[in-house]
């Protein structure tokens, strides 16, 4: 099989295997640090760009608690970023430079970090004693939680001094334009620029383009570096911020000379645990394009492009994710974004101000917890899942329905439409907002909360079937504003009611005909919203339409040059025009998350695997070729893999976990090994049930 | 007229003259971050220790907004605490380097400013356009708030670098005692150590003592710096932690030399525009004493004491307030230690975990309001209250009332007591609390909440009469348990019914004899407590039994040779013994803020000064002589002074502002120039009204 590896090493998740000591923190904090520092560094056109929303801030005082049971005393080691100490048993002790001895017995330790410049963090290193998330922390507020931590576990390596990896990388091409000169690294990168052999005094201007036309423009490039120098021919200058690009014009003052220009590309080191072929090189190359693109993107956390904002976006990221669940299967980097994304209490606005992504957010962590079956993480978060629920519960309208405040974005997508009012789609979110809230509340034991959001999510069920439902043109409409109906039809609801199984079958085909088939009605342009789209559609057994889409669209992309997908493709669009955006020439990212979506797709829809019970203890295999000869692929699953391979004349699953539902549609019975048992569920309907034994059917 | 001089400096009340420049930031978050600065440089024994409290944190991103109307072109220059950006007129300004040029005409400024490291602060200068607290603030929350400011009106220093002022200082005596050295500067003092002429390679060891004995006492002093040194003779050491200390040892290593000792005394430069001089050479030296115990104490913020917590604690800065208004009358150090004793939202626990601490936090602004008149500073708070409110009426029992959870810590004094269930004390302290917010409400428009706290405050005032008044006894009792009374009769209850005039003429005797005045009833130790014992028997016209307390307490401890007052005073003990407390031999803080509050006593009771009406625009002018032949004193008010003169003969006002009512008692009709009206109130008791004109009465 393949197994696209991108570089190898942290794989599976860090949960299963933290038995020995690592640095710890107050939950969310070093995250909550890490993401201002990563959102922070937005520069455009040499100006600084904070985000508009609220940046939190860390904790400078946190307490870590740890109760212990010697058999024998033990000296331990305690390293802190900030100042730190120990209590042992309600008594302070005094010195820790050489270690303390913790006698036999039953003992209390509490540690106290403070560090007003990074997040407090400590780290203690014993035999049996040593720091881990099963050691409480508390931000003095008489209330004690688990400790945050990730795999920190060297001693002498500070939590803030965190960085991603990086490798050298040379330009593909050097093309001399007058004095300057234009790099070419042959497809998109990430990184920092290193110039080697600089002489003489003055200043380098670099220009970045993720087209050559953006290198080539000067000051309209969305980023650009300006470097003083004053070198003796033997200089090497690296820059300390990283940039997206392709293409670098270099331009030097008259009297300074370059030698050789390179650049450390900058990478989130995960490897890719999913993998997809099939008998179309155009499709495998969208993959493998799209798993680039996606993984350009994964970084400290989900970004939304590489280029230009470079920050955190609950609408993009929650795409990000269920991208991730079928290439990295990297739980940390979903964990992360998640916490950062909804930051501290008090809310006071929706997540990035933008109504839709509270809801997002939501949604997201029922899907972490569908892909990786972890209840912990989503223990650890609920309280802020209640508050920011309590916050959306309390800007309800007298109808009960979310209605945008004035400083609410409502954004649902880029396009033309009413957002006055009472928005369907955004009805439809804030329903499957309080289901999964009703379900987290219910495993989690709260019972009384679970009834309540569960009453509430059917209360709006019947409020947006009875309000937004026109059984005229077979779909849901857009909104409803101060008490007036708006009738016009938009595939927007349409897609999140097919997508969360919220029509019964004659809906449901009614919105398939009469609205996401209906040429007559508005068309969805951003790859954004065509993630649901093609997603409901394939839901639907469109894999065929899809397929010709993907080729259409992705391999448009492709056909004019790209290396990463963008933020928006129009194939009508072109020559440099196709990189305009937001009113700016250069304005559109060429390497956009949201672009990557084929690897869902072909994962989730083309080899079909989906998780049936929390962390695929069960799950559903249900290939579909989309008029495709074979297609083969690997799906990740919490510990380990599903491969399925599928032409028209055989199935193959090999799984190493979990117990599979093989789904196959077939005129005729598909035949397998005597051990295998194929049951036909209804006329042309078959199931096989797959476990750790690789099991072969032919049609 | 004596006026006692400090250091001249910053003297009247910033608001009054912010009419140029001056760094701006979010209101609060340059206090929450000198406070975490201040409180983190705790240590003992060489260890941190960091508050139990929760600490918070600046939010690292904020925009500052003003709309401004030119009548010509203006150039701008933007300086900036971390990174910055301006958006004119929702356009960024990509370069800032050389100034803006804002074109003629109305226009929207917008800065932002981003910062990880240290509070985000901006500054703006232009001859028409300048940064100062009209500028709105916002940290990304949709909301707008007046900036905050201090008077850090030079570019070219960042906030991040403020500190306190120092000036150097030299030992009065030098003792060798074997190979160390005590030195001895005459006085409590606070500092940066400076040690000149150091040759050879090894240790020094410094023990501090506010006492000779902790100087001497080696690693059981509180607290002692080791400084490591190879210097050839030459070299001068200044440490980097400044400390509290009269007597230091200092005690190198056998190769280690030093010349010369000194230090640089660290203050906080305020004059001080009070004064107090009498008949008592004796009480003199105790108002001396007291403020300089007093401005020991007043720096960042209210300290405790400037030895061990070096903390900032509700209660002791609460008594700190009312000294600082017969004194400094610094409303700048009022007022940051009122926003950083609060911190941020969401409250998660009493100020200080103390129940009584959130309670005095209240009544504070109700003070700060009464003598500065500063509606404005409330305006500002008074979101920050109604939260903190909330919290405290959220945790009220079946009954109504406040009773400790189990992590609330109710204090009231350092004294045998039942502390469980409803504590009468709490409860008074609370209902002043409750009207203080009902009084604010209604002076800022909040009608709904004004109603409400009223009604709530009358309501408690019902449930504490009915509950605690022991008609038997004479006095409140102490508290109530689980239903059940313990009639223990306590000051406490009592003390503070009589400051706030919550009981009758008869009630109020009853107190005065049976409680206050009864040799029975538990005695007051604390000097903290003391503080409104003495006061409440001030206001009961007891100032020569005060007089006479005042003299033993605190002429007690200067004839122990005090050179500050102490956190606690025990006539009965000697020797070493005296510095003892909370189980550790020099425990005790030999310059505690609330030792100092003989300032406040002498201010309000004796020169009788007090403000009727906000700001003093009317006041009272009570003298009491208290068995003194004269008192002479200046009391400070908004931007002037009182001064009063009286002796068994003769009393004279001089004010510069407002309006007083001189209150005389005496058996014979007072004399005054034919411009004074007399007025005999009742018999014996006259009132005179005094303007700006000196006023002279014969008696």
């Amino acid at each position: 099989m393949m197994h696209q590896r991108i570089i190898a090493c942290q794989g599976d998740d860090f949960r299963l295997k933290a038995d020995k000591a690592v640095w710890i923190w107050y939950p969310g904090d070093f995250e909550i640090w890490l993401h201002n520092k990563v959102l922070l560094r937005r520069s455009e056109r040499g100006t600084s760009m904070p985000p508009f929303w609220r940046l939190d801030n860390f904790y400078p005082s946190i307490k870590f608690r740890k109760r212990v049971n010697l058999y024998e005393p033990e000296l331990i080691r305690i390293y802190a970023e900030g100042d730190c100490t120990l209590i042992l048993d309600n008594k302070y002790i005094y010195d820790l430079s050489d270690g303390v001895r913790i006698p036999a017995g039953e003992h209390e330790l509490v540690i106290t970090a403070a560090s007003m410049q990074n997040v407090p963090c400590i780290y203690v290193e014993g035999s049996s004693i040593y720091s881990d998330q099963t050691w409480e922390a508390s931000h003095n507020n008489h209330t004690w939680v688990e400790a945050g931590c990730w795999d920190f576990s060297d001693p002498t390596v500070l939590p803030s001094s965190f960085k991603l990896e990086t490798v050298e990388i040379f330009p593909e091409a050097v093309e001399g334009i007058g004095k300057s000169r234009l790099v070419d690294f042959g497809k998109e990168t990430f990184g920092y620029v290193k110039l080697t052999g600089v002489g003489g005094r003055g200043t380098i201007s670099l220009y970045y383009g993720e087209s050559r036309e953006e290198a080539l423009a000067g000051a309209e490039a969305e980023t650009f570096d300006k470097v003083l120098c004053d070198g003796n021919g033997d200089e090497e200058l690296v820059l300390s911020v990283s940039r997206a690009f392709r293409f670098i014009n270099i331009v030097p003052d008259s009297e300074v000379t370059i030698k050789d220009v390179s650049a450390y590309y900058e990478f989130l080191p995960i490897e890719c645990r999913g993998g997809f072929r099939c008998s179309d090189e155009l499709v495998n190359r969208i993959w493998d394009t799209s798993l680039y693109t996606l993984h350009l993107n994964t970084r400290e956390f989900f970004l939304d492009g590489i280029k230009r904002d470079r920050w955190v976006w609950s609408g993009d990221a929650y795409q990000s994710y269920l991208m991730n669940y079928y290439t990295f299967f990297d739980e940390a980097v979903n964990r992360r974004t998640m916490i950062a994304l909804r930051g501290k209490d008090p809310v006071e606005s929706h997540i990035n101000y933008i109504m839709d992504y509270s809801f997002y957010w939501f949604i997201g962590f029922y899907d972490y917890y569908m892909y990786t079956g972890d209840l912990d993480f989503i223990r650890k978060n609920y309280a802020r899942m209640l508050s920011l629920m309590e916050f959306c519960l309390n800007r309800r309208n007298s109808e009960g329905m979310m209605e945008g405040y004035p400083e609410d974005w409502v954004f649902v997508d880029w396009a033309e439409m009413d957002k006055r009012g009472e928005v369907s789609t955004e009805q439809i979110l804030f329903r499957r907002s309080l289901e999964v809230m009703g379900l987290f509340a219910g495993l989690l034991g709260d019972t009384n909360n679970a009834e309540r959001f569960n009453r509430l999510a059917d209360d709006l069920e019947k409020k947006i079937t009875c309000t937004f439902w026109d059984e005229e043109q077979g779909g849901f409409i857009q909104s409803r504003f101060e008490g007036r109906i708006n009738r016009h039809l938009t595939k927007y609801p349409n897609i999140f009611s097919v997508l969360f199984g919220y029509t019964d079958k004659d809906r449901t085909e009614r919105i398939k005909r009469d609205v996401l088939q209906n040429p007559n009605v508005q068309k969805i342009t951003t790859p954004y919203m065509r993630f649901y789209e093609l997603s409901a559609l394939c839901g639907l057994g469109e894999q065929e339409f899809i397929l010709k889409e993907m080729k259409d669209y992705w391999g448009g992309m492709l056909a004019q040059g790209a290396t990463t997908f963008w933020e928006e493709y129009d194939p009508q669009v072109t020559g440099a025009a196709r990189y305009a955006m937001y009113g700016r020439p250069f304005g559109k990212s060429l390497c956009h998350a949201w672009g990557a979506s084929p690897v869902y797709l072909l994962g989730r829809y083309f080899l079909g695997v989906k998780p049936l019970e929390p962390g695929y203890s069960t799950y559903v295999i249900e290939p579909n070729l989309g008029g495709l000869d074979w297609i083969e692929g690997t799906v990740p699953i919490p510990g380990g893999r599903v491969n399925v391979f599928a032409s028209s004349t055989e199935i193959r699953v090999a799984a190493t976990k979990g117990t599979g539902c093989l789904i196959i549609r077939s005129s005729t019975p598909p035949k397998a090994a005597p051990s295998c048992k194929v049951i036909e569920v209804e006329p042309g309907l078959y199931n096989v049930t797959t476990g750790t034994t690789p099991v072969t059917v032919t049609l």
